[in-house]
Formats: structure tokens, C-alpha cells, sequence
């Protein structure tokens, strides 16, 4: 097989090293151009602080950094870094301009004609890109990566919207240290402390579920009829995002079969037997006491690609449940996701 | 005025220690009587090592510790800091004895003819007292203080229920390692970690805040028709037990009017300058980013007896909001509610 | 007594605010100018960030901030907050201007003619400012509060050295996080982790104590000759600088007597009784795990100002001793100690 | 090749699971048998609380715990993880049955006729088991594994006293939580705290290193003529011991053939290629903030064997230096500094 030539827009930052961490050895695809703002130029060992442990991987470290320009890059695949602020102007043209972009960035996660997908569970909504090439005019296209956050709330919401119709969910954070970046929490803020607080959090964990559980609707993604209410904070934790979710269902819960419905889940990525897709999505643990960040953020037969759902229980009513996602925020949460998005699209040709 | 005097059950603890500390200078307070198990016969200052900071003071170091027993007690007033197994036995011989018992121990809280009170929340429930000694015939009484996360809770759904009627509260908690004592929590579960679950926690948290908001009706408290739902976690903070607490309503919010309601909320020890009553028992914080346990956890008059209100926000319908809740879990939260609780009992002639 | 007028140059900063939290119920003391760069013209309360714990103090928050300009400054003391590299041009104009600064800033300690005092160890140092008035021509003039690692390890070396002459002395630090500011250290950088670096110490930490234990010769001051190695490292606690310290001396160690020298320590400002003198700069602990930054660092009759020492035992030879220093770094290592400072020379007239 | 058939003395403990995670895919090494006091009898799966992350191999579940009793064992090598006091009883009888055991435990190791061996550093001193079974009369033999945090610094002194003669070290340590075992450390003895003491360990940190460093001198091991003085302190990390090193020389000090001599350094299991081996025993950083526990602690090619070095500078005198040496205090600092040791007796016919 030809390797498939990848770009990272934004690389020098933690999402970007987070990219070429997990690209390393990859099977299909092969990093090739690496873009930067004021690093264009230097050697790619040369920008800054490596955050991954322990060391910059050799066969990057003299990469000579691009300008985020079209024209200086070359690939089959882009996977955009870039911060939101930056997505928003530089993403458009580089889909004008034929690049097919997967982006972390949020900057283009709530248009109708914006795919915001998990492989795992809505990967029919690829086919709104034909919307945004015909109505943007655009050669190539821009697919979203969800919220960390979202994500992992939403892979478990899915086998179980399926099984009992949620109606709505309530969820409370206690999200890790990595989300926010290098230098992000200043250690003053969450030593024998939790800020209950994280910036345009809750709106996004509020709406991506809802898009991603809905369908397409003509030439519109329209969201499912599902109130998501969010509450984000920041704990001391390295990596892992804990998530407490209360479910509201039309269907009367059956703990073991919503128990069943998790385990059992699987989407096109496992049929597929993607690369980066993990045998398992969602891991049960039967303990008291667990998901917890540290034991379970790098489960799984790819590690850190399986959410872990624990302390499942019935609620004070027939029609409710408790239970706890523990997601690994950067792998599953950010660049393994969007990975494992774009091997999807390779292989179901739309790249 | 004549000084209380004052018997500790089960002195030797971190919650008996809790005790004396906020004991050492009240002004109405006299410890006279340290009891303990095994440490019986000792001096209080050779019985373990002493939690809190910096030493053990000087006044209480050599006491000789007693046994946990009625004849070998003298005092007004007793504060049982026993483990809730031990309580269930030797409680009821104390108010059998005629002592006057506020304990810290689940073992006697969900009676109904026990009286579980916050001293600003529901002092009417201390009239079920007679109640008590009439069916048990006992001499003295068992007045029970709640569980610490349930204390901070109710304390603020009171003025809350009050303009809106709460239907239903579904709250997650960060709580602090303090609350399981020592050695408790070890430090290879917590660091870089959650652990989502807390033995036996939710459970009160569910049903102790029902029952305080509830009435006394002929011979019994009635709880109150509120569905609370828990899911308690335990974090890397030393002290302060952190809620975020989603409430649905009767009438419509309006989150100035609470805003309001909880500033101005005050209760007899208030209006009767209780010693350990705080100026405010509620603090509403209006930064976007607290209450933080470390930062506000002592805030106050009198230092961790305010619990802090922030993030009082709308939900997306009209009839719910978010908050998060900080409370003190050892002083508000524990030993400090019990005294103000005294202190109270006291002016009110029932003891 | 009249009021002291007080001004702080930098008072935004973290160190600024730990004065203004030190200054707030001053006997003597009365702060009427607060200084800034970019915040010139705002009220105070408006210029940032509050870091100390919970509220900034109401009688601060409308005081105007001042350019940092002689010009702009009526004091009868300045403590100086400045960054050094500010400090450096800011404070000779200041001092030349009449002003009496006393520095918490590292651009003057290495001058011979600048006194870097410890108010308990070397207040016969004050003595060189008439010779640096007379050299520079200022009618003001400059005293500098040392390194905070090299304060808490000064004060403690003090007795020792006039014991046993001191020769040689390796130091380990573990330092604490508020020592880097705000933001300080990243929380990425620091969770579940030891920095062993901290930028520019260990020379301080290594020049310090030698010229606090040295002795006026003429026109300078001659730095004792002791050999100070310091090897610095940052750890995950708030507060509280905590130093493991190998001492080789002159004389034959006899631990009882060290240990006498330490606790029987006293210097002018307990034989003055200064307001922020604590009654023993020195607590000797003699439990073997003691002391802890988080148990101790707030000890003694003047919270932060007493320095703990533990740990003393005999080193494999007859000359040597092991032992532990903590100091709390913000208040001993910082502002209190400066404050002292000030008042030890208003006391003897120097102001 | 034929399996080696190994037994784990004290498979339940924290030390014994990690031999298991450790052996789980050794290319010679079988597990055949583990045993228990208590947990004798039940499968190992039932045994209690799995610390590894995240879950007990499936290979291990079932097997039956045996007693330690050598009538019970089968095996070509036995790994001793027993508690020390137990391991004084139990060797002994585990070697006159003719068992070779390999053991973490600190019993043995002071004895001249039992060798303390780090594979790396001192293989030779193998050769003093004859003397062991000689005297002790014993078929099989007991062989030590050296304190954690000795083993490291030993690691590193060996190329430097090969090079300059080493004449003293004075080590203080920041260690590991999980050099505790489990429970361990509780939390709220170091969140927000450095705890100043390690019972025990200073002594061993002390002697261990002299031991390594000498040689066979007739029927038994004498020490390094080299003085060790140890602080040891732990603070608030998973794994990996940091020690902050001075090292006083014969020879002057020149860096540049310092750090040669550490990169360069390679022992017997290098030179054997043997599985456990890395193929740099250390690692030297050149950054100035390295090494980091974090960051470090599982480099090299066999993840947790390499020790990394760096802040290699001069003291302030040409005979000295500073350095900071970071080791895996249960991988290299146990049961894979024991494997090792196993498989260089395997080669060397030993066993």
C-alpha cells in the first residue's frame, strides 16, 4: 500500500506532538509536512519543549517547519492544531484550496454542513461533505473532531440512546491537566485545590452530543432531541477525563441489559479493523470504585482508544441511571480520534 | 456564666481532635472528659499522633483518658465522636444515663424520633426530643448532627426550597481526603487520580437532606418530597468537600432572586450570636471560577463554619439552575455544627 | 505613636500582595503608596488577580495605584517588590531621592557596601549604609532581604557557626511552588513530579549565607569563610521551603548542645520586642519525620516568621551534623522578614 | 531452550505483582509457582487489590497460592519478595531445601558471605556463594537485591570511582510513594507536603553502596573504603526515586570525562545481551531541569532499567561534583534488577 502523505497544521504545540506521537509507527501514513507560525523555518527539534515522555522522536527533529500556508504544503491528509482562532481564517483556505482537513479546533464544529464525527458512532455523517464542497465551492472539505470532553461522553451515550432513548443528560467534569495545554493550570491553581470552572467548556459538552447523536436531515445535520446539561472542573490529574452522568431515558432502564448494549458496542472502525481502532470501544468495569484516571486512561487493546464506563446503577426511578466515562482526553479525546477518523475516510474512498 | 462541662466520646480520633481545636478557647465550653477504647488510663497526650496543625495543646495533653463508659463520665454535655459501629451500642447507653448527646456518628439518623439537625436549617426538629425520651425512656436524648456533604448541601437548599421548591437535585462530589480520616485515603489511590466512589456516601447524601427539610408531624419527622440523586468522589483536596449541584424547581428561577435568598439567609444561631455561628452562613461567590477549596474553605466570621454558594447559574429550562457548594467537611461539616448545635441546645433550655 | 508611612514599589505582584496581607493590622505601620507599571492610575482592586487567601482586604482595594516614580511617592519607608531587573534602574533613583528602601529584590545583595540582613543574624551590618550613602551620594538608601532558601538556612546555620565554626556546608532544597509567582511553575510540570532545577538559586543560595556570616572591615563588608554547595528543587507543596542540610564544622559536634544553641537563639528583635518578631526564630522538633512544610510552616507566636528545625543527628564523623530547615518562604523568606527589618531600623533610628 | 522454572516467595505484596508484570512475556523465565501466607490455598485473581494498571494477566488468575514452605515449592529459581522479619526466617530454610533465591529483602544483606549484586556493577562478587554454601552448609544459596535507592546511586558511582576515586557522598533523596508499598504513604501525610524521613532506609543507603563497591577479599565481601552520608525524604510521586548527589574525589574533577565515563558504562548484561538488559545502563541528560521523575522514569530500551543522570556539574572545588541521578525504584530498584541478576546466574552456569 502507498503511504498517505500527512500534513499537521499547528504542530509544534502539545495537540500537534500528540499527533506525531501516535503516528510514529503507523502502518498507512506517513507525516511529511509539519506547519508552524513563528517556528517556520527551524528545524522541528528546534521549536520548543517537547511535552511528550521522554524524548522528541528522532525521525522528526529535523523536519524543517513550513509556513500554515497552502502552498507550501503537500499531503494527501491534513490534521489542523490549530488553535480555534487561527482554524477559523487558515481551514477555509486550505479546503478551497483541496485539502481534506480533520480539525481539532471547535472553529467549525457547530455548522450544519460540518460533519462532527466519532468513527464508532456517526460515521453517516461523512456524507454531508458533498453539502459543504457544493455550497462552499470548495475542492476539498473540513470535517470536525468533537470536544475530549464530548467525545467520550457521547461513545457512551450512543449504545444507550439506541437501547432506551435518552431524554436527557446531566453531567458533572473532573477533567485532567493536559486538556488545558502547556502551561495551561498554573500549579498555584489545583495544588489541594479544584477550580470549578473551565473556559467555553459546558457549551460544548452541552451541544456536540446532540449533533453527533442526530441525523442527516436533506442538507443539514440536525441534532437529536436530547437535553445535555454540563458542569466542568478541573482536578489534579495528569490525563483522563472522569466524567458523572445522570441519564434520563423514555425507556424503563434495565441495568444489565445497559450493561450488555456497552460492552457489545462496535462501529464500522472494528469491522474495518482500522489501525487505530481499539477490539473494544467501551471497557465495563464491574468494581466499586472504578474508572479511575490512572489505572484505566490507557486501557484497551489500543491504548487510550477504549472508554471505561463503571459504577453503572439504576437511579431513584425507573427510568434513570448513573454512571461514570473515564476517556483519555489527547488520544481518544483529541489526535487518536481523529487518526482513526481519518483511516476511516481512506478506506471508505472519500479520500 | 457558669462553664458547660463538656465529655468527648471517642477523643482520640481525627474527629475527637477535630473537637479540641475548636474547643481550645470557647467561652462557654469546658472539656472535662476525654473517653477512648483502648487509650483508656492514658495521658490524652501519649494516645497517637496528633493530625492537626502544628501540636497537640497544652491544656489537653494530660488528661488521662477515660473509659467510654457512663459511670465514668460527668458532664452537661456530650459529643460523641464514636465510629458509627460503637455508637449504635453506646449511645443509647449514655442518654439511657441521662447524658445529653450530640453525635457525629451515622448510627442513630435516620430515626425518625431522632432529631438530625442544622442549627440555621431545622431547629424546630429538636421538639421531637420529647418524643424520643418518652418512646425510649431515656433520661437524656441522642440529637443527631448529618453527614458533612449533606450538611453543606441542605444548608443551601433551605433558602432555595424556600422561594422555588426543589423537586429534585442531582449532585456529583469532589471531597476532600480529611474526610475519611486517617490514615484513610492512601496516597498511590490519589495521586494523579479520582476515585469515583466513596463507601456508604451516597446513600446519605440522598436521603439526610430529605429528611431535614422535612416537618415533624404528630409523632414523627416527615421528609420532605424532594428526589435527591449522588454520585461522591474523592479528590486531591485536604479539606473542603466541593458540590456541583444541578436543582429542578417547582416555581420558575430567577437567579438574581437566589442569589438574594442565599445572601440574606440567616437562622436562630444568627439571631441569637451564637458563639460559633458564623455573620453569614452562606457566602455567594461572583466569580466565574469558585468557590475553590483551598481558597475559600476557611472564609467567614468564624473560620470554616460559612459554607460558599458560586456558579449560580441558569439550567436550559426555566425551572432549573446549576451551583457548586464549598463546605468546611471537618469544622461546618462535622465538629463545628455539632458545637454550634450545643451552643444552641443551650440557649434554648433544652439542655 | 505616629504612623509609619509606607509605600510598596511593585505591589501588584504576589510578593506585594503577601506585604499588603502582613501590613494589614500593623501597630506601626501605615500603607499609604502602592506602585505599578501597568496598572499606574487603577484602583488597586482592579489591577489583577488576588492570590492570597480568600478576598482582597476592603481598606486596599481603593487605593490608586502610583507609577513607580520617586516623583509620584510620599513614604517614610519603601519596601520594594520590584522584579530585579526593574529593581536595577528603579531603586538607585529611588535612594538617591531620599527614600529608604528595603529590597526583596536580588539586583543589590552581592554589593559590599549594600547590608543583606537578617534582623536576628547580622543587624551590625546596617551599619555599612553610611558608607554607601557617603560612596553613591544618596541621601537614602538600600537594604536588601535575602534569598529566601538562603534566609531559612542562614538563621539556622547562626548558632551553629558561633558553636562549632562552621566549615563546610551541602545543601538540598525542596522548595515550594509559591516561590516561582503566579503563574509560577505549570501544574503539567509539577504533578506527580520533582523539577530539580530552579533558575538562578543555587548561586544565591551559595553567596548568601557567606556574606550574612560575614563581618564589617572597613568600607565592606567580608564574607565569612564557609563553603556554601546548594543543589535546588522544586516540589509539589504550596508553601514552606524545606532544606536538607549536611554541615561540616571546625569543632567536635555534640547534638545536645546544638540543639540547646538552636532553641535558646535570640537575636535584637525579640530583646526589642518588635511587632513581627517571633518569640524563638527557631523551633527545634524532636519527632523523627518533622519538619513538614504543611504541618509546620505556620508555627510559632508570629505565624510564618518562626524557622523549624528537625532532624539533628551526628554525620558519620565527629565533625558533622545532618538536619532539616523549614522555612516559610512568602513570610520569613520574604515580606515578614523585610517588615522586621524595618522595624528593627525604625527602632534603632536608622529611619 | 528449556523454561526456567521460577517461584515468587510473597507473590500477594505490591512486590510480587510487580515480578508477575515484569515476567509476564520473559523469553526464558516460567512462572510455575506463587506463594502466601494468608491468601495459601485461593486462586491468585482472589487474593485482594491488583496495583498494577490496569488489570491482573489472565495467565496468573488461576493459579493456586501455595504456602512458603519449601516442601510446596518446585522450582530453578525463586524470587524472595517476603517482608524483611519474615525473609530472616524463611530464606534460610528455602536454601538449605536447595532453592537459589534471589531476594529483595534487606535480611541478608549485611552478611559478608552473601552477595549484594547490581548485574552491572559487581557480578564478581557472585563468586562469594561458595563461601555461603560452604559455611552455611547449605545446597541451595541466598543472593541480594540491594535497597532501591541504593542501587541507583550505586549505579552511578561505580564509572565515577572507577575514574576518580571516590572518596565521599553526601546523597539526599526524594523518593517515591510507591517505595512505601501499599497502603503505604497516607495521602494526607504529603498532599502538599515533603515527609523528612524513611524508616530505616538512611542506614542502608549508607552501608549498601560500600559493599557494592568492594571486593572479595578471602572468604568474604569488604567494603569501598568510601563514606556515604544519606537524607531521605518522600515526596509526592508515583515512581521514581530522585537523589540530588555530591560526590567528593582523590582524582581533580573534569565533567566532560565524567559524563563519557556514564554514557559509556556497560556491565556483564550488556556485554551478555541478556533480555532484561538495557543496552545504556545510563542515561545522561544534558538539559538543565533533568531528570524528572515523570519524564524519566521508564527511558531506555528496556523501559524502567536505564538510570538517568544529568545536572553534572562542578562543586566549588576541583575534587567535587554535583549530580541528580533518577532510578525506577520498583523496576530497576527491584524486580527487574532481580531478573536481571537471574538471568546473568543462568548464563554464567551459576544456576
Amino acid at each position: 500500500m502507498k503511504r498517505i502523505k500527512i500534513a499537521i497544521l499547528g504542530a509544534t504545540g502539545m495537540i500537534g506532538q500528540s499527533y506525531l506521537s501516535l503516528l510514529l509507527n503507523h502502518p498507512w501514513f506517513q507525516v511529511t509536512n509539519l506547519t508552524g507560525g513563528e517556528s517556520a523555518g527551524k528545524k522541528y527539534g528546534d521549536t520548543g519543549k517537547w511535552f511528550m515522555s521522554p524524548d522528541i522522536p528522532e525521525q522528526f527533529k529535523n523536519i524543517i517547519v513550513k509556513p500554515t500556508e497552502p502552498k507550501d504544503v503537500d499531503a494527501d491528509l491534513v490534521f489542523s492544531a490549530l488553535p480555534s482562532s487561527v482554524a477559523k481564517m487558515v481551514e477555509p483556505r486550505f479546503a478551497e484550496a483541496g485539502f481534506h482537513i480533520i480539525s481539532d479546533s471547535s472553529a467549525f464544529r457547530p455548522y450544519e454542513d460540518v460533519p462532527l464525527v466519532i468513527p464508532e458512532v456517526n460515521p453517516d455523517h461523512l456524507g454531508i461533505i458533498e453539502v459543504q464542497r457544493r455550497k462552499r465551492r470548495w475542492d476539498g472539505f473540513i470535517a470536525a473532531n468533537p470536544n475530549c470532553t464530548a467525545l467520550g461522553l457521547t461513545l457512551v451515550l450512543k449504545p444507550i440512546h439506541d437501547l432506551l432513548r435518552v431524554k436527557k443528560v446531566i453531567v458533572t467534569t473532573m477533567q485532567a491537566l493536559s486538556g488545558a495545554g502547556y502551561p495551561g493550570v498554573p500549579s498555584l491553581s489545583i495544588v489541594d485545590n479544584v477550580v470549578p470552572y473551565i473556559a467555553e467548556e459546558e457549551d460544548k459538552v452541552q451541544s456536540e452530543p446532540c449533533k453527533m447523536l442526530g441525523s442527516i436531515e436533506e442538507d443539514r445535520i440536525k441534532p437529536a432531541n436530547i437535553r445535555v446539561e454540563a458542569s466542568c472542573n478541573r482536578v489534579q490529574t495528569v490525563d483522563g477525563h472522569l466524567e458523572s452522568v445522570y441519564i434520563e431515558t423514555k425507556e424503563r432502564v434495565d441495568i444489565d441489559r445497559v450493561k450488555d448494549a456497552l460492552k457489545s458496542f462496535k462501529g464500522k472502525p472494528q469491522e474495518l479493523k482500522l489501525p487505530m481502532a481499539p477490539s473494544h470501544p467501551i471497557i465495563v468495569r464491574e468494581e466499586e470504585d472504578r474508572p479511575q484516571p490512572r489505572l484505566d486512561r490507557l486501557v484497551g487493546s489500543v491504548p487510550g482508544m477504549s472508554v471505561s464506563v463503571g459504577r453503572i446503577r439504576q437511579g431513584s426511578d425507573a427510568n434513570s441511571l448513573w454512571l461514570h466515562v473515564l476517556s483519555h482526553n489527547t488520544i481518544r479525546g483529541g489526535s487518536g480520534s481523529s487518526i482513526l477518523l481519518g483511516e476511516l475516510m481512506i478506506t471508505l474512498k472519500i479520500i
